[in-house]
């Protein structure tokens, strides 16, 4: 071994005496995944991604995927002739249009994510919220037809697939009680589930580094904030649109017994392995 | 309790000893259901389908229902602009087919299937042969594009679902060791499965009363046969080109130790009750 | 399939429909049922109800059944030229009667449902009172000898050979703490055991279509009583001589915990499958 | 402690340091006692034997007790008026006769020997060969009637009963393929059943010391004997017509994988702990 | 069997009829034994002790052997040259001499115990305080150095250990947080031991038949004493030196829930197996 | 998120991404460590050594350690006054030093690496091969007193012990059958005990870098060789003293079921992590 090898050692083995406790730590642990952004179409990122996931899993971590796709259902009306229509940034949805989400979500977006996932290892499932119960919806408002409010969760199907040590990859369309189906937002679906699972984790994989104090000022970023403050900020106004179901969701999550939410930056490669495995936080954390 | 009582429940008394020695007899063991045809796309008969796997589950036995999707993925092509080709029956399937394929089968057709069972119980789960590695495929004919054949089925994710008292619903793409997405007969795929997971029986639900001695005569319907005979009708022509596949899958699986094979008519309403739970055989019953 | 055979199909399909959702309602439960009078005498009803027991547990119910045999003593005694002697309607028991009462029971009664059970399947065990503890009983009256009223019943044998999938057949002899043996009335003992083993269901199996509200009037038959509101009318004296103990111990199971207790007529073939497995109600059903 | 004591509690340490071993050696193992003779009528013989069976239990051992009643179904034959007959020694056995036998037998003497154990703890449970199976048996000789052959052991019974640590008191009643009761000789069912069971020790208590070489002098008692030894003596017909039954079945036994057979003297109170649990042997063992 | 044999053969079956139901008794229960004296320090009583314990083990008792070794540290200081030193009666304890302490109890005189048990079965495991975090102690006195008071026992290791059938021998060396070895009292020790595994039973091997009320009056040896009394004898000085610390811990153990604390004369050969399987009480029993 | 830090990340991910699948690869594997060098008089070393195998654990691997001690038990015997005497390299060990040599080993040297790890979690638990029956030894010369061969693993207090989660280390003293000790050579046991337990490795920490193909050439370092070369070479004599019980051992480990044996450098800093959780290969491996 040369001396340059040796220090590379040293550094190996410094990285490995740091992550080792953590695999100990999260054995055994849930950790529900809001996958989206670059993250998931940028073709690198998105294989990064997948291999984060399988590791995850290797190494005794319970992943959970959830996942929506909302340019994909605009580009699958568009391509079918139907042009989107949105009353306060949320998608109208006529049966066609709930039609056409399910062919996108389901049979096409969900459908991408397992494929990818199950190239490192045949351990991903599709699931859609309408599988075994898992998501019960009602209708948000008459005017936006067919998008729905999450109205309780029954988890015990992911459960199942977890105990069976197979990655559950969750599309979020829902059902009413009548069994009619519904698109239901994605980030909230996370929240909700991470809620019904108990889980250690809730993760938004964004393309933002992660909540700033000052929305304009990228040296104000947060690397840990409480629920009770998150929200005095959401109520301030100073956070932008997108990011604010995602915030919702954490301090409801965190609210209802997760430990821990994070916003990262789905942008960094293997993102994941660095948050769970590392020192140093990345992003921003929520803590109840 | 009247006269005409006591003849009534006698009659029922009958057939309750009739039945609950096969309940007996057929709890924990796997039936393999290939769903198609008028019990898929009447919704009465849809409806009495979702309710038979569902009370077939309930007293203990384990179905998984295989379906495809012909007419449901000819339609989605149409409706964006791209008009079916077929050479020798068979659809020609570029990259775009077997995308939109995928949506019609599994954003789709599977999710309807999945809909209507969870309505009596929510005990269904949609797969595809792509999830966990279920269905591993290669090239038919490259001619016809992505259209494949099974070359391996990696039963252990039904087995894991089966094992947490769910139903499974599988559509029938499955994907190349790249990961590649391919349109598979469900047919073929039923059997396969089947065999995979050693089923106790494997039925076809199709829109005719069994398979005819002599085709055109349908006073000569077969109610029981055997693998040897039933090639030997395959070989020498007489048989409906729809049901060839049907009956070579149904020869392979109980060759390779499926117990039955079951050609029945799916227009019957409660045809798998019926089946199972009476002694009377209905359709056309294929042996080893 | 005939025109007429498919009326008969969804005739048969409509009664498995209806019956197979109480198979899971009722799978794992205890029924204790209270085995006598023309069920037990008559060979085709003995043997139908025989085939019964079976099907129960077949399809994963727990059967229990307890009998007695007043006649049967009565025979024994008169053959070994000793003449039955009753206070109140209770047979004076001597030493030497109680002798003559377990062997009649016990050696021969008791033998006889094994038998009967066994030849549908070798699952019927014979049990008295006095096997590991099951009835500790004291005295009733000294004037009455060794007829005993029950103290305390130790179900564990019971479930321990049920939880072995057999079904107990239990002589109603009961011991003493000093381990003296004593003759208890078999209406008595089936309520206590229901209670003991906390079972769903207590049944009679009499020769009367069940409870009427008006003694005199058999139109006047009670699908459906209360505890208290039966409780009134034993203490009216509206109740036949016979049906006093059955009554008063249904009104006691169901106080103890027993979901429901029934009063079915025997003489009806395969009643406990009627009862158990069809919408309708037989007999008189008591409810808490 | 004194001196006197001193010694006396030296020789106790050296019986527990004698007796341990053994029940560390026994622990699990089944063992078959034919039950009979002076310790079966005795009243403090008999007491003895219970507490003897109830300590065997009491360390892990699994006794199985097996008995006749010759005397008590003659008794109860003459009772009612039916005088025995005998054809070579063996009883003729009309319907009704064993219907008798049956009587006395599981009436009256099983339950006297259960009563008897149950004294010592509520472990015993009365069964007979027709119980879920137990013996199957097939007719000896016409003229005889009613008197079986063993045929087939299903000792699953047996099995289930000692998983629940229960120890069943076995009536040598039988059934034949149409349920048809049978009176079958007690010393060859032991046998029988300790074959069955793979049992570790076949034990009879009888009247004698043992086997004697030279049947006249009792100072030729045979401490241990091999099976083709045995059979020898028995061909040569220097053995007692008694003694026959059980020597065959012991032969029978050991061949069939049982380790043991023992032929012990019943008149020794306590004489299975004696033998179980001291280091030198009392009466005849029987090796393969 | 002979006259006298008869006599040999009651006696010793009335000694198996008292020792059975202890064996039943104690089965499971973990007794932890103070090893010391002259039990220790004689060969022939310590091949009869260790015989004992792998004994109780065979007959599924759970023993753990405490002890400590004073004279072997002073002897192996000696032969290096060192002088021990004592203050109030407790040894001063230098870094050199915990080293020379820990070397003479844990690689002399544990591994002569073991060695001795494991010639009888190879079940003995040597154990100290250090082994898996069992015994963290805190300094008792600065001029003494590293003598130990216990601070906490995790006595999981034990546990694992008796799970696994094995029967610890523990050494009396305890280490404080930062691991630093300490010297322990092994009375202490062993009482701290028994009340953190809920032992059944904590017995002291000593010279002494027991504890006397009158202290120079040997006729005065009190079989059994509560805690309370045994309280006040100590603080009213009537106590030996030597006695103190394991009458207080026997008081202290008793508290914390142990069953039966036991002062027994170890010179006695097989006093544990006299005092666990036979009626009368040697020595003294000290209960809550 | 700086770019040095992205740059640092994406080293560390790379790190990460190696590490896990040898993680899932070696969970529940047995690796069998010898210990010694300077890895063990190191402070710094020993202490990264001891974090090593609790890290090593704490991710599902099962290390057992194995040491000797030569130097302590040397230095021991000059502190006693007693002058070691070797012939042909081996120690002359006369029963006083067998003496010397178990307190030096299981009381100190033992002690010392159990302390060492519990410092890091209390999960060590010394043992020496006279525990439970672990290592059966037999004398190897006369003149040499009580060295001993080993003659027989009995690994099964180990399994246990690795069951339960802990870590053995395991002082190389053997017992005859007599349960005379005996001193054994560390490297020769740490081979038997990873052929005893199957394990999947055998490492053998020394103070040189592996094995060199030209002894005198530090450039001839060989990153893998088989058995049968690894056997010419010791033959032809081209390999140091101190190294031939280790390669010996090595290659009977390969042919008896170990799947790989390692020569490591021990002075290399977490050696153990650097070779189980990177890809490069480290020192010597050894295959069948």
């Amino acid at each position: 071994m040369m001396m340059g090898d040796r220090d590379d050692a040293a550094a190996k083995a410094n990285i490995l005496v740091e992550a080792l406790p953590y695999i100990l730590e999260f054995r055994g642990k849930v950790v529900v995944v809001k996958y989206g952004g670059a993250a998931m179409t940028d073709p690198k990122l998105a294989d990064s991604f997948a291999e984060d996931v399988v590791l995850m899993r290797s190494v005794g971590m319970q992943p959970v995927v959830v996942h929506g796709g909302g340019p994909q259902i605009t580009e699958l009306m568009r391509r079918l002739g139907k042009e989107p229509e949105f009353i306060d940034g949320l998608r109208v949805t006529d049966a066609e249009t709930v039609d056409i989400a399910r062919m996108a979500l389901v049979g096409k977006v969900n459908r991408e994510i397992v494929a990818s996932i199950n190239r490192h290892g045949p351990v991903a499932v599709g699931l859609s919220g309408e599988d075994a119960g898992l998501l019960t919806v009602r209708q948000r408002d008459p005017r936006l037809g067919f998008v729905g409010d999450v109205e309780r969760v029954d988890a015990s199907v992911l459960e199942r697939i977890l105990r069976e040590d197979l990655i559950p990859v969750v599309a979020t369309v829902g059902a009413d009680e009548s069994g009619q189906a519904y698109n239901v937002n994605a980030d909230t679906v996370a929240g909700a589930i991470a809620a019904a699972l108990a889980a250690e984790k809730l993760v938004y994989l964004t393309d933002v580094e992660g909540i700033y104090e000052d929305f304009d000022d990228k040296g104000t970023l947060l690397s840990q904030v409480d629920a009770a403050r998150l929200e005095a900020m959401v109520d301030s106004g100073s956070m932008s649109e997108g990011m604010i179901p995602k915030v919702r969701s954490s301090i409801d999550a965190v609210r209802a017994g997760v430990a821990r939410a994070h916003i990262l930056d789905g942008q960094i490669p293997h993102v994941l392995l660095l948050e769970f495995f590392t020192r140093e936080g990345i992003g921003t954390m929520v803590v109840p």
